[in-house]
């Protein structure tokens, strides 16, 4: 048996980011998209048995393909949840953990993946938030729980793996927690994604971030 | 010569947070960022030598005496960086390292104090990110360069610290890059903050976080 699988569901790259339009149109979107799965795929690599993205979108199965990992066609009339369930489903009994992340926090290192795979050793589940009460890692044995992913998530989860009586390890880390659903977010790629494709592509299509004076919050232009 | 001292910077009450206003009145910003420096200096404790706190506010010094930490009258005709100039500067000779940090992260833990100073002797300097490219925490020889808080000043100070050739390690934490300036940031307190005062405050005036549909985003009513 392998020691851990990531799971990556991803929706359509129609409905992708749909908050970041009109600052970005739909081609941009799915270029951005593609750049965030390249720099989080690359990241998980070494330190996973094996990456399975699940979708319903066969662009996006394709473009997978194309990145060397592996695919599971959602089922119809599916949902997040669902299909993770799903991907867990296909793993059981063929790996001890599955690791479930979103496609779009290009600002995870690598050293978070040494350390998160440390921890899914030594503790049943291993969960890190997202900004906005969200998960944006998970932990767990196949099928251990079933998922709650949507909205206050992290405690819906928290609560899940105390109900299973699982111990747990709660991973924190700001580069994790950005997902990118705001043109803020982007400011954020911006200031900490050095040596991302994501930054890269951001930058080629002329993003310019600048600070809100006083607020230290990001405003993003083009 | 002490290990390392922490430098706390405040503001005046009346000044504070004032993008929380109107949601929240005077006296209750005034509240909140004594909540939120009860809990700071309650995690910094047992791992600081000496916790220093610069203001220009008698009202903020008196509350400093009644938490039993150090405090330094901020010079007339100041600025942040000109106020952690001076207690930096108080702090030469006294003390191998200084930890300059906000009063407003209150979900900043113990273990995070416990890695900091562990890694504060390995390397000259260590940096942890706010959100909005700011800088929540600043370990360095006191002195050793001129902060730059405010607009990007994560960025800046990794200039300043590659300009003076100290090496450093980049602290990254979620909890530590939350600190509280709108709304929004209350409910991510309300979200992870169980066993801090300041959760515990903002549950007493009665201030509830709803999830906003489908954005994974925080709405925060009262």
């Amino acid at each position: 048996m392998d020691e851990i699988y990531a799971i990556i569901p991803v929706s359509k790259f129609k409905h992708a980011k749909t908050r970041l339009s009109p600052f970005l149109n739909e081609k941009e979107r799915e270029n951005l998209l593609k750049a965030m799965l390249k720099d989080v795929t690359d990241t998980l690599k070494n330190h996973i048995d094996k990456i399975i993205l699940i979708s319903a979108d066969e662009d996006v199965l394709n473009y997978a393909n194309q990145l060397k990992i592996s695919t599971i066609k959602e089922n119809d009339d599916s949902n997040l949840n669902k299909a993770i369930g799903q991907a867990m489903n296909y793993c059981k009994n063929k790996t001890k953990k599955v690791l479930i992340t979103p496609s779009d926090i290009p600002l995870i290192k690598k050293i978070d993946m040494k350390l998160l795979t440390e921890k899914s050793k030594k503790y049943e589940s291993v969960i890190s938030p997202s900004k906005g009460g969200g998960t944006n890692i998970l932990i767990i044995e196949p099928e251990a729980i079933e998922t709650k992913f949507g909205d206050f998530s992290f405690i819906k989860h928290l609560k899940e793996i105390e109900k299973s009586k699982l111990n747990y390890y709660i991973f924190d880390s700001f580069f994790i927690a950005l997902d990118v659903n705001t043109t803020e977010d982007l400011g954020e790629i911006i200031v900490h994604g050095n040596n991302t494709k994501t930054k890269e592509y951001l930058e080629s299509i002329n993003i310019k971030v600048e600070s809100i004076h006083g607020s230290e919050r990001l405003k993003v232009n083009r």
